[in-house]
């Protein structure tokens, strides 16, 4: 691996002079074909949304890691499920909502949201000229498809241990067929954030936020576990598969490259792959810094380094950097995750105090890291005001809020939200599933 | 992520005029170079590749979760073993079987079957010229070895908890060095079946039923677990780990990508990468629709939902869509997916009554949606013709049950197949291996 | 996936007669433009970085099923912090130790350690003339850091169950910040032993000895575990979870395609694509004949099948063909591979002898693997002098364990290695991080 100096010779050989195009960067060269450019693209978005794709099993196997054995299938299901049914409601209704006409507007909207994506726009037939020049729209499709699914994975580890499978996948089809779409059409879809000036790189708060707000509110509606909150202390409900936890982060981890790297959304230049590698480089330094971060400081406050802490600091350093991996150095990316784990340390606690039961902690990791991320935006980018990053964050926010919690009451009222209390004590794989994950082994 | 604008103007700006070789579409473009189309097919077999190796974890995974944790440590060691003897066998007679002398004829298989696989044709020697403008002959074997592999997989699961290690060794050599690489090459190399019209894209019944067939036959020979069928009632054997299921599950999700994409076996046109995107597209969706109708019908049927139903329906919908993952729309690929997911429901418990104990389900995921999906080209392709997908259906099937039948009855009569009873009431882990996979953990 | 016909007619339509420059390989072809090549290059990095990060989560699997159930968070909360330290520190120190100043000098190490790696010149900037004709810094330096990574990751598995988490990490720091970084410019940094011959492809011995060598060292200065040797006897102290061993073990081979191929360096030409593919094959080969050379063995010697010794026999496998993965026909890579896997059978029981007490098996699958896989180089690459290769082998033995011992001896002197002999017995995870990975099953 002898670096940089094999290819320099060949390279300039081979540089051809009678078609150089410049097209950024200083040194003349030779710019890939235009089908060239568009089939790169193309594959980023594939391999970007490959590696997203894995991200539903890392947030399935955390989830199955931190609840406690007598729930781990229900946890397993609802994961499957809703990332199947994200895939199903985002091709009805979703894509076209998020992507109304080219650019968000009513009659966007409106001529666009009951149609089901269609991939035929892909070079093949005859209206596909401008689409022609860019990327597949199968390959959009499915890169935009996995940050859907992502939003709706996050809301199911908050609620988990106590809701009823139904209406939580009810609630997921209302999430990913119209919550997250209409609202990442504020932003990605060229609608009014975006023509602010709202900079979110890979979603922070489009995505992470969203499935935070989204889980937050059903914890408030759904309420905490039975024996959570006892006499005014909080009681450690320890997840019952700590290896499982680790690997869940580890495919996170993994996954968050294509996330961040395939939000470049072009690959096809110098420039773009020169971009999608900084990303790379700068998404996983902020998760260091958030996993290094919650070690140390909870060797400092708890005097021993506390795993669940650690993985969340890493993944609360990826959310962190979602909203812009590029412009950032290593160095100050690393400090950027780093701030995200300080944050989850102590938001952790504080959701505690405040009653609000979030089983894996996706509030402090998702929302406020989110958060915090968003606003980072404004330190490294000249041209990110801090009122607009706030405002969109503060729309974004009432939105889901509100349709969120309205989703949430209905379903209460109509199906009820919740298991009763014998199912919720005895676990709720054997009541609501008949089948147990681990039905072998004695419990301690 | 603001879609399909960014590139528009820049892409248009470096179009060049002089060198326009108007190849598949209606839009004027550049062809990428004869090089770079080379590198770009090349590197869709090793991406695809490597998914498809991905894929050989996740029957580990599954098979592991799904069997009694006293046989757990026999079925992770079955499963690395017969990927490894794949890897070998493959090499050592498959690959030029499959692939003899470029068409299918007995000349070539005389001449090839006995030759172990070269890659020295990858344009560095002096008769790689036809090879030179398609892609590299490494990448092209690494591929095709993974498919190879796969349909050894499936038949690990069916047999698993009572087939002797040696004896099951020796039928993946035949399956791999043999079984598999003569049937392919029919389809794929060029044969009768191709010949005739046979449409299989990616392996529904090339590689799943193939699979499917020889664990079926297997499974009628050995005979159902001691006190599955009892008094003529089935009685359930929970899988020991269900999280573990998932895991598997997702993985052979993941590498699904690989294995229906990567079969485009093109990525260096404007058209192949639109096709492979459609591809991972259409995957996906079929994924889901299987998993969705698993949910549905057996929260129907049982009134509560099945977790290994549904992971086992999210495979039926991958083995179904196998057969054509291309030209179905993203509609008609969820509704494929989905009756994937429905037949395993009907399947499981029908295949019960027969007494023919599948440990996993592969026999109605691999083999009877496998026959689903190679039928379901003809709704999606007007060139498809029933009779000759039900022909090949047929004649792949009674091939592999006859020299498969052949070969588990010689090894019956040679060596065995089956542990002593006191083995298989015991767990094979301790009496074939010495070793327990969860030594530490009490047992309920 | 009918073979390399498809493509035949097409490509040789749009060969572009006029700009045709020969570079290797005998057909006359067009070459990529010099931007394709820098994107292929620097997309081959991306994506063998990905899949070299994935195999820190194979570490921490395999591990954290190879300790006892009592110690598994501390082995996980290791390998989590021991990823997230070495990026940072690859960062702050090693990336320019290793690189300095393009080649290796006292000068350059003098000019370069103390500044932290940058991306700037990423064909973006006016100084980036050098590298815009090969591949992106941030596509480099992700790649490099997963390197450095892994030989930390080696390093953990041999210690574990005895060593406290601090000093361990403390000597993660400094031999990813400087050991592994100074000894891997001698070659890859274009110093001493690549001026003398030494051929090392992508670090049998630059990675694989290193971390064995630092393992060993730290073994040593550590003692065995409590109740290994007694009476002059080995007591077997069996893994708790076999399961995640085997996942972890999947996990490292397929993650090695990304660590073999992304070490060829370049992806942007005909020769280098093909020599990709090649890697991919040689490694794959090499990995299934040290599973069953050990698997063969195990049965023979003690009549029954080792899972252990399988998954390390394939790991030994891919140690050995590390050092040479491209030159070697697919026969001779499976040899390799396979009496890697002889190796570990073997030296495993000799370490006992020696009463080193190695957890996972890392010494002999890494360094004396590793050993044996540079040697190798000899039968396959006529330009490999045998005495070049058993002096680098010395050479960087040498000095990984005299500076390892003298870091692991001061750290013994000022803070302790071990931990007390009640935790030990008790398990780390309580005493030293008050938390269990499986707080719900009941230990048998």
């Amino acid at each position: 691996m002898t670096k940089l100096t094999k290819y320099a010779l060949p390279a300039a050989l081979i540089a051809l002079p009678a078609a150089g195009f410049a097209q950024e960067g200083p040194v003349p060269g030779v710019n890939a074909s235009t089908d060239t450019v568009f089939i790169l693209n193309s594959l980023l978005f594939l391999v970007g949304g490959f590696l997203v794709f894995w991200m539903a099993a890392g947030f399935a196997m955390l989830e199955a890691g931190l609840v406690r054995s007598k729930n781990v299938t229900m946890q397993l299901t609802k994961n499957i499920a809703l990332f199947s049914l994200a895939a199903i409601f985002y091709y009805l209704i979703g894509y076209n909502l998020m992507y109304p006409l080219g650019t968000w507007s009513i009659d966007g909207i409106l001529s666009g949201v009951w149609g089901p994506g269609v991939l035929e726009s892909v070079g093949v037939t005859a209206d596909a000229a401008d689409d022609y020049s860019y990327a597949s729209t199968g390959s959009d499709f499915f890169f935009q498809l996995m940050f859907c699914a992502t939003t709706a994975s996050i809301v199911s580890g908050t609620l988990a241990e106590r809701i009823k499978l139904w209406p939580f996948l009810i609630f997921t089809i209302i999430l990913t067929a119209i919550i997250y779409p209409l609202q990442a059409s504020w932003k990605w879809g060229g609608g009014f954030l975006d023509a602010m000036g709202f900079l979110d790189f890979a979603g922070s708060t489009v995505v992470h936020s969203v499935g935070g707000w989204a889980a937050l509110t059903g914890a408030l509606i759904l309420g905490p576990r039975i024996g959570k909150y006892k006499d005014g202390r909080t009681v450690p409900i320890p997840g019952s598969n700590l290896t499982l936890a680790t690997l869940g982060t580890f495919i996170l981890w993994l996954g968050w490259f294509g996330f961040n790297g395939g939000s470049q959304l072009a690959m096809g230049t110098v420039g773009d792959v020169a971009d999608v590698s900084r990303i790379f480089a700068n998404t996983n330094t902020a998760a260091a810094g958030g996993a290094i971060a919650a070690l140390i400081l909870t060797q400092v406050l708890y005097k021993k380094p506390d795993l669940t802490m650690v993985l969340n600091g890493a993944l609360a350093g990826l959310v962190s950097i979602t909203a812009e991996p590029l412009t950032p150095s290593l160095g100050a990316a690393t400090i950027i995750g780093m701030i995200g784990g300080v944050i989850v340390v102590f938001a952790v606690p504080f959701l505690d105090k405040l009653k609000i039961d979030d089983v894996v902690g996706a509030i402090p990791v998702h929302l406020i890291a989110g958060i915090w991320g968003t606003i980072a935006v404004v330190f490294t980018n000249d041209d990110a005001s801090l009122g607009t990053q706030l405002y969109s964050i503060v729309v974004v926010g009432v939105f889901t809020v509100v349709v969120s919690g309205a989703v949430w009451l209905i379903l209460k009222a109509v199906m009820g939200l919740r298991v009763d209390e014998e199912t919720e004590i005895n676990g709720l794989d054997m009541a609501e599933l008949g089948m147990e994950a681990y039905p072998e082994f004695s419990k301690g």
